[in-house]
């Protein structure tokens, strides 16, 4: 069912979407195939570390957030891809046990000038822990299509 | 064995590692578990996406680029964690088969002045593939442990 196109992002929306418990085997299971330093791995080194215990690589963050994004509203909606992402922060660590909340924001919704079918949409997309904390922020553009191909926007 | 330290990333350096062959088989499990959109996970819905054919997830291209680094130097190196990416670009799709080269430019290299045990160094890596055509492209900051902590560098 494809029912969220362009129009349906309005700038300045903020949305949270869903909760995701992050376990210690895909944690370790990540890091094993991607990202096998040490504090990605093993308790101990997790400790010794910056991070303060074993914690998620930042790429699984990202990789959580984008399944994130799929089943709230990407997999429903026009997307056509995306050219890229602007910004990265990984502000706190993703323990085992974190929940996870994804919070959406619309910072800028355009047409394309050249593609009359196609609209730009920045997103701030920042997965929460705990009491609302950013544990992780990207901001991206997505291309999708519009409901309305060549419609006047209001 | 951690002989990479921060005094060992020069300004302007460029250097390329590894070979890695891409699998569909991986692709598709990737996307199962991160971003099951249909272009990542169908060859028929690839093929009529703006990838032209069944391709890897940004994503995945991040997270194959993260473990090229891994074995290219991190897993050697004093790193100590990366505050965030300022930019990530896919600008070409990965499709099964395509063989990647990780390339490493140093941009900048800088001490920290509160914490002179440590070194802040800024990175492009770029995937390249086919005749060294760049299929995605990052630049993050990395955190290293200094060799000789409180040496005036040259």
């Amino acid at each position: 069912m494809q029912d969220i196109f362009f129009e349906d992002f309005i700038e300045g929306e903020v949305k949270t979407f869903g909760s995701y418990c992050v376990t210690e085997a895909e944690i370790l299971a990540f890091a094993r195939e991607f990202d096998p330093q040490p504090m990605h791995l093993d308790a101990q080194a997790g400790a010794a570390s910056m991070l303060g215990g074993l914690a998620a690589s930042g790429w699984h963050a990202c990789a959580i957030m984008q399944r994130m994004a799929c089943d709230a509203f990407l997999l429903r909606a026009s997307g056509l891809g995306s050219p890229g992402v602007t910004e990265v922060k990984w502000k706190l660590p993703i323990f085992p046990g974190d929940v996870l909340t994804l919070r959406r924001t619309v910072l800028e919704s355009r047409t394309s000038k050249s593609k009359p079918d196609l609209g730009l949409v920045t997103l701030r997309l920042e997965l929460l822990k705990g009491k609302n904390e950013v544990a992780t922020e990207q901001q991206l553009v997505i291309l999708f299509a519009r409901r309305n191909p060549g419609a006047r926007l209001a």
